[in-house]
């Protein structure tokens, strides 16, 4: 079974930014020539997370609120008083939504359902980061 | 390394209905012949989510609470407002838990903890829905 | 494509420990002698989950307050009331993180990123447990 990898890198510009990388993965798959399958995906940083969502900016903006119930902007993070990085709040949103997603590949697409989308939850206060998303396609 | 696909359809009848999926992708494994490997599971729905969870009417509802938390009920939904479909809470939800699950399969068996079974979650408030969920069985 | 399995067994203390495996996932992948693939790590448990984050104690205590959001300690469960295990809270938040985590492994390492460690959280109130987490590389 062979595996094709490949690193979609993407620039974000301010924390709560969603980026939708469903187009780009669909392209590692066609890259890959794999048709049955399964395509990997990991976000290698510990203030992003991956999932799936309904790409409309009222779900992106619900979701957003959701995670401020989680870690709320004012609380007091014990991460920031020791480190002073103000990210405490990223580090917990992150944890808890997680770094790793697994899709189906079927007939060489990737297999979503209709609205859901593959996206990218920036998380970090400090704006303006590049993050790199590890794709691995499995399959025959 | 083989793979070996079904998809499981289940008839689902109200928000925050649990289905057990355990024994169905028992039987998938089974049919794959597969001995060593993994078993990857993928809900290929926005309002719909995959977890592992003891499978006890206590548990199922406390778990119900815990995610009115993250998105209550009677919360202003952004995608309401816009779409109004009343499912804003459903979609928050399902982005949280997440679409994905991969378990490991061991002597032709799922490998689960003994309190532990593989659950669809039904999240969205619209009810009598068919889910897919896409199975894909790896190994040797 | 080959398949190397092994488990990682870890005795917890506490409710809310958190136990740093990157150490071992990283010596399991050096045995299995796999260089470009990935490792799928799942605890066979219904109050434990995985996942990664900076392993920071002032994070960590952060991300312990995030749980008890979802799952306050004073709040009545249901399964507590029906079975008086009183892990009712251990249930709920290991439902929502999840049990299962996949990373890549790149040039024979575990590709996490620099400050991103992949850990086990101890969530049963009941101390002194055995945990077993059965790590499967895949690769080439």
């Amino acid at each position: 079974m062979p595996l094709f990898r490949k690193i979609i890198t993407v620039s974000t510009r301010h924390e709560g930014e969603v980026i939708n990388l469903t187009l780009q993965v669909a392209a590692v798959i066609r890259e890959s020539k794999i048709q049955e399958g399964l395509v990997h995906l990991f976000v290698k940083h510990s203030t992003a997370a991956l999932t799936t969502i309904e790409y409309e900016p009222g779900v992106l903006a619900d979701l957003s609120r959701a995670l401020s119930i989680l870690a709320p902007d004012d609380a007091v993070y014990a991460h920031d008083k020791k480190w002073g990085d103000g990210n405490g709040r990223s580090h917990v949103k992150a944890a808890l939504v997680g770094p790793s997603l697994t899709v189906p590949v079927v007939g060489g697409e990737l297999s979503c359902g209709t609205w859901q989308q593959v996206v990218l939850l920036e998380l970090d206060v400090n704006a303006g980061r590049e993050r790199e998303v590890i794709c691995t396609v499995t399959g025959e």
